[in-house]
């Protein structure tokens, strides 16, 4: 392409300081690095871990920031020493990399690779460098990939190829919450056919883990949220069983156990509350209940008697669904195409890169399942 | 036997209130009724949770009621539609019963029977009717076993038939500790070969832990415990590796990740404290570590942040080692006999029953690892 080896001017939405909203500025991308993919990003879903970083996580020295971890789009070049990408090629990039080679990657059980941004600078979720720079001031990569950008530059260990059939404003999705709540239930959870399922908050990763117990055979499925207008969506994913805990004068717990004989088999907490979290272990059966935290909070602890886990239940949790990322993403485009996932479901709002802060402030009130995105044209 | 259909009268330790010691009284103990078995006990080990319920747990109800759950001994005679077991049987009694016919016995993934004592009153640690009067009163039937009798009554559901080959004063340690610690490792942790593991309290339960994951194959097993008189006895059940927290001015976690790049892969908290069970989770590595609270206590809550089990980690828990009780112990018992698991390390003294109010005394200060008491002649 004519940009090859220059630096890009583009718009890009720039978070310069926690609890403001975010500015659309025009930022310089520079070109690829070593074993780097320039990305011209079509697409990104707005998620709540964005909004997390912006206004509650208060990752001070986490800004200025580009933000977005849900994107799709076209490589636009590459740097030395990527041979497994070529410009045209249709990727998403992912915020937990997979190099191959370290320990974790080669690991059959885990899909936390060492390498990526996450080995450097956890603390503000973010790159340690980047190649934005706005106004003169280095720009931070939010988790990896800001996808909140026309353009953006990740290694190649965090990026997958995809099917060059695939809907970017649609499989960008993939790219966080559906495969954080599907994988979650599927590959952490391990949920079986027949099983009896609770998962508790019905935002687009509570209705993927939904979808994903659907998938696993589970037979019944309780849907819980305080939010009872979520209740028609998650049963267009699979629920079975509905419950709002407001409806009940005893811990949500205890309802479950009377409308299960006992408890269910896997719970998954998709809302990021320690409390809930409590309340998703007590509501499984003792002897062999799975409870699996999805939901992300850094703020509190979560907490229990023993006795829950010595009775026999397990707690556990997973980033992005436990999916090795280069080779999960794929997958889950392809059983899209394939009609196996639900996708288009999700998204309730489609909006443009300007309208960045009204996507923001629709998720803030709990008025969307997911926006996407336009970002540039395909 | 003479005895059979007839009220025993015989000796046993009462403990009639919480924080006195006991007092050896004669007792009688009524025949078995249906499904019942009357047990002649041999021998008994003195067991942390007897202490537990005595001075820690205040079970104030709980009282007055015969201690002691990890006993052996021998069949005196059997109640009505008892098939399983005759006169002069050798048997353990087992504080878990395993009726062979509830869903969780039908389940191979628990040993969470849910008949026996535990059902009627867990509260109260106790069984909700015993076959003991003393003085008049009825006496509660501790854990649904009270071995510090020299005759006890059990459901059949809650005994196991063991090769009378065996020394009554050694395998009576399979009835609790040994279990609960070997079981642990094996079954609910399920160590593999070539891991690393951290064991925290090297009692007659961490003992056996460290004797599991040995027996698992593992190749670094780190024996913690704050009294370093005991590393000597880990060594002999297989432990690689030693800390003494108190010699250190960091977390033991960041000590285990420096001795293991990055973590242990398993970890087993055999203390009975909160505090360590966060300890032994945050030691285990991301990705796959597996944290398993062996531990009893029902005062506080156990507690991490959420990321610890986001990032991949697993914490679980187990009563008597995951095992089935009536299949398991009856197979640890023959693994016993053919040297494939240690017993007679644990035991480092031998007393009488007369003696007991000694050997919870060496318990408290923590100079033994098992004390066993001589109950009955065999």
């Amino acid at each position: 392409m004519a940009t090859a080896g220059k630096v890009i001017k583009c718009k890009a939405a720039v978070a310069w300081e926690p609890n403001k909203p975010l500015v659309i500025e025009e930022i310089e991308v520079a070109p690829p690095e070593a074993n780097e993919i320039r990305i011209k990003v079509v697409a990104t879903g707005v998620c709540h871990t964005d909004l997390y970083h912006m206004f509650e996580g208060m990752h001070k020295d986490g800004f200025p920031v580009v933000l977005g971890h849900e994107g799709a789009g076209i490589v636009e070049s590459t740097g030395p020493g990527v041979t497994e990408f070529q410009v045209g090629d249709t990727v998403i990039p992912l915020f937990i990399s997979q190099c191959r080679e370290c320990r974790f990657c080669k690991s059959p059980k885990t899909n936390q690779c060492e390498k990526g941004w996450v080995a450097d600078s956890y603390d503000v979720m973010s790159a340690a460098e980047s190649r934005f720079t706005c106004k003169g001031k280095k720009l931070l990569q939010f988790m990896g990939t800001s996808t909140f950008s026309e353009y953006t530059v990740v290694n190649q260990i965090a990026v997958a190829k995809i099917d060059p059939a695939a809907p970017l404003d649609k499989v960008c999705l993939l790219g966080c919450g559906v495969c954080t709540g599907f994988g979650a239930a599927v590959n952490t959870a391990k949920v079986e056919p027949g099983s009896t399922c609770a998962v508790f908050g019905l935002g687009a990763v509570g209705l993927a883990a939904v979808m994903g117990c659907h998938n696993a055979g589970a037979k019944k499925i309780i849907a819980i949220d305080i939010n009872p207008d979520k209740f028609e969506k998650a049963k267009v994913f699979g629920a079975t069983d509905f419950v709002n805990p407001k409806d009940h004068n005893k811990p949500i717990s205890e309802v479950l156990a009377e409308m299960t004989n006992g408890g269910v088999d896997f719970s998954l907490e998709c809302v990021g509350s320690v409390a809930v979290m409590r309340s998703a272990l007590e509501s499984c059966i003792k002897g062999w209940g799975v409870s699996v935290i999805v939901g992300w909070t850094d703020m509190y602890d979560f907490a229990a008697k023993p006795i829950q886990l010595i009775a026999g239940r397990t707690w556990k949790g997973s980033v992005f669904g436990g999916f090795k990322s280069k080779d999960g993403v794929p997958e889950m485009v392809k059983a899209y195409l394939n009609k196996k996932v639900k996708l288009d479901e999700f998204v309730t709002h489609n909006m443009t890169l300007a309208q960045v802060n009204d996507a923001i402030e629709l998720m803030k009130h709990g008025k969307c399942i997911r926006t996407v995105l336009s970002v540039s044209q395909q």
